[in-house]
């Protein structure tokens, strides 16, 4: 397994495996890889025949009163992890090689960032546009995978994918959970096992909206309320969004009548946890339309 | 020459160009071809093997009172010229090809934008920057060649191409003029015979601050008012800028000890034409640091 720090010498890596005629799957992490991290991975071993992760815990994307410098690193260990897919090349940069002295070109996906974790987190997608732009031009992939629980991520690097005809296949893998149904995430390695015990009510406040639309609920308010009872139940957990928006557009929807996402951000202490599912409703029979 | 309309099937003609070892050089432009733009041609046949042109009236760099509707076409000329570079393709996508519906991603570039056009034309830049990303991502180039007459356009894309990581090297081509110095254009068309003789002015403007410099001046002011004297005796010309700015930073100067561009932005009656020149001080004899 290779380990680049620089851009040029990654794009020459890209460049050969390419003129050699091989397919480049990418995979962008910030580290402290889990199992979610991991399934990405395999997916891409299995598509492609080069395999290519970045590990870069990127600035941009975090607001100044957030975690960029407690964020969990361990380079080791993620390379040990790796080596088990196997990974054919790690592009682990430093800050000042990504954002040198004079860096001032932004990207913005202007209206799917809108709502959600954009709304709360002002600057993070363009944060994270700009730097998938950017290790898209350096690792020069094919496909690039990310994972379903950062949805709102995922629709907007497609959205940047389309709109800027990036040549790079999106896929989207869905989330992997601890048994329990925690989603996994890098920030759960701050949980006390108290909160670790709390944050457990959000994947089940999902499952409680999709119990509720399995039962016939035809409006995005009854999957609210039926979430919010299960989030009301949990010791502390702190709800900064619980919404349920249309799974394309990610507006916000009144009555069911397409996929939605069911959407949730609550912090457990200082730890801000996020997870979505997508509902589709069931097809209902409907009356023909009168004469 | 092949002409193209659509971005998948240009991508696909670079792909193939690319993979049978072939360098690919573009020159993006709006169209109306002059000398200027063919000379840019010329320079991309000499140094790739593959010479991609683009066609494309850009609506996102034009500002709601500005002369979109009315910028001159002639598609069957534009190709003629072409002809005798010769260009391998053409890529003349229509704007719902580049901004089809839902369209909302934007690059902008902060800094190298605030001051010149960028202070006159809002969204301009990031306009250009956001086309320019697409056409590279379209006509997947080597090398891009763009005129040193539009200044702020080429120091913005180089900008964007090193903050991006694009894996483009960027040329910049010295302004082609008419016989009498006036910068081509393809807005000189829209002149008047008696706005034809008023813009002579400009390029006069910069050869006067260029003598001015020779003479011994040590400071902007003395060019702009070198400059300015020379554009005041000209018919009506109404002068948008006439700045005189760090070439590299476009940031205002005062006292001059780098290369400096002189620029101007002037509406012949309703035709507003720029043009610019950088000046290298000559070196002089410094007193040594006292000890």
């Amino acid at each position: 397994m290779e380990i680049i720090r620089d851009a040029r010498q990654m794009q020459q890596w890209a460049d050969s495996a390419r003129i050699a005629g091989e397919k480049i799957a990418c995979v962008p992490t910030m580290g402290y890889l889990h199992e979610g991290h991991l399934s990405l991975m395999r997916e891409g071993r299995r598509r492609a025949s080069k395999l290519a992760v970045s590990i870069f815990v990127n600035p941009a994307q975090f607001g100044p009163n957030e975690d960029l410098n407690s964020y969990p690193r361990d380079f080791e260990r993620d390379c040990a992890l790796m080596e088990t897919v196997p990974v054919d090349v790690v592009f682990a940069p430093t800050p000042a090689v990504m954002y040198p002295p004079g860096f001032q070109t932004w990207i913005e996906v202007t209206e799917i960032t809108q709502g959600l974790c954009g709304a709360r987190r002002p600057g993070h997608f363009r944060g994270v546009a700009t730097v998938v732009a950017k290790l898209f031009n350096i690792m020069k992939p094919h496909l690039a995978i990310f994972g379903e629980k950062d949805y709102q991520q995922l629709r907007t690097i497609e959205r940047m994918v389309r709109d800027l005809n990036f040549d790079v296949e999106i896929l989207g893998m869905p989330t992997v959970r601890e048994r329990d149904g925690l989603a996994m995430s890098s920030r759960n390695a701050y949980l006390s096992p108290e909160w670790r015990t709390s944050a457990l009510a959000i994947s089940q406040a999902l499952k409680a909206a999709a119990g509720r639309l399995a039962q016939g609920a035809t409006h995005a308010r009854e999957l609210r309320e039926a979430a919010q009872a299960t989030l009301h139940e949990a010791n502390g957990l702190n709800v900064q969004y619980l919404e349920v928006v249309d799974a394309l557009t990610l507006k916000p929807v009144d009555r069911i009548e397409a996929p939605v996402l069911v959407a949730i951000a609550a912090f457990a202490g200082s730890t801000r946890l996020i997870d979505n599912c997508v509902l589709t409703p069931p097809v209902r029979h409907q009356r023909p339309p009168r004469a």
